[in-house]
């Protein structure tokens, strides 16, 4: 169930988003469990003079291949698996579509385990 | 105050999304005591290719049509509200626009009352 | 690291987005102490029919100009701070690109320190 908005400037051919769905959804099989085929994701692609970001903020030096990826996720994952999470999406991302991992921006959001009807106007987790 | 973004799949008619936005709506009035008016909302298009759903997980059949609905709200429904909504949402889309209820995956964030401000620089609830 | 997602009627020109970005982040730099660049930012702009508010609800009158300002931010700041950034932001913005501040409707996403990895498969915070 992570619903995951996922934000980048345009122009980006259709390989390159698909490997981006592919890769997020690789990363929370590998780290945050999650069963087969929960993939619940959207790309929202913007002008270049709406998106905005800080190209040297953090000590990290970021281009225009930038990626914002906010996934909301249940609050039952462990500092460690939020770390994991990190580090392997930068990891395939790397790989497919070739993104530096400097331009990989992950925000989590959690809510509790009720807050969802994936389907069926019922709560999916309790 | 609830803020809402939803995301479906590009081509559908002005009147079919219309009908979401009002269930949406009717659904928060009915379940949530929300104030007369209380409608805040976003729909994002997208197409195929920025789309991604897992069509059969947590054993529920989803097609193209599939809508995510994210609502963000008060920390101050109770487990059975949030039930009632998901329940009244997906009743009221099935009516109009005819949406199937496993097409209707709802989220909700919460947040605290004071992370408002519907207009005028002020917070409206604290 | 606030995440920051905008949405508006499109239509606007470019200069009038623009002083919403450097109005949100400058607000931010006042009242919520981030560093210096620290603007990650998206706007998204919609057709009429994708975009819904109520134009009378909580005693404001808003107009089409009306923008949602969601910002994802860690759960670190007082109420003060908060309503420090409500104020900042709608004063800033009517001073440039000319909001009224009945058209600024803000609401904050707060999120643990460790929910951020803003580059390289790190966690940022933690």
């Amino acid at each position: 169930m992570p619903l995951v908005h996922i934000s980048l400037r345009a122009g980006k051919p259709d390989a390159w988003r698909q490997a981006i769905f592919d890769g997020v959804y690789q990363a929370l099989r590998d780290t945050f469990d999650v069963p087969e085929d929960d993939q619940f994701m959207t790309i929202h692609e913007h002008v270049p003079a709406n998106f905005r970001y800080g190209a040297r903020c953090f000590g990290i030096e970021r281009s225009d291949d930038l990626v914002y990826i906010q996934l909301t996720v249940n609050d039952t994952r462990t500092t460690d698996q939020k770390k994991a999470l990190y580090r392997r999406l930068a990891g395939l991302l790397a790989e497919n579509p070739g993104l530096r991992p400097q331009d990989v921006f992950i925000n989590l959001v959690e809510v509790s385990t009720e807050n969802w009807s994936t389907g069926n106007g019922l709560a999916t987790f309790v």
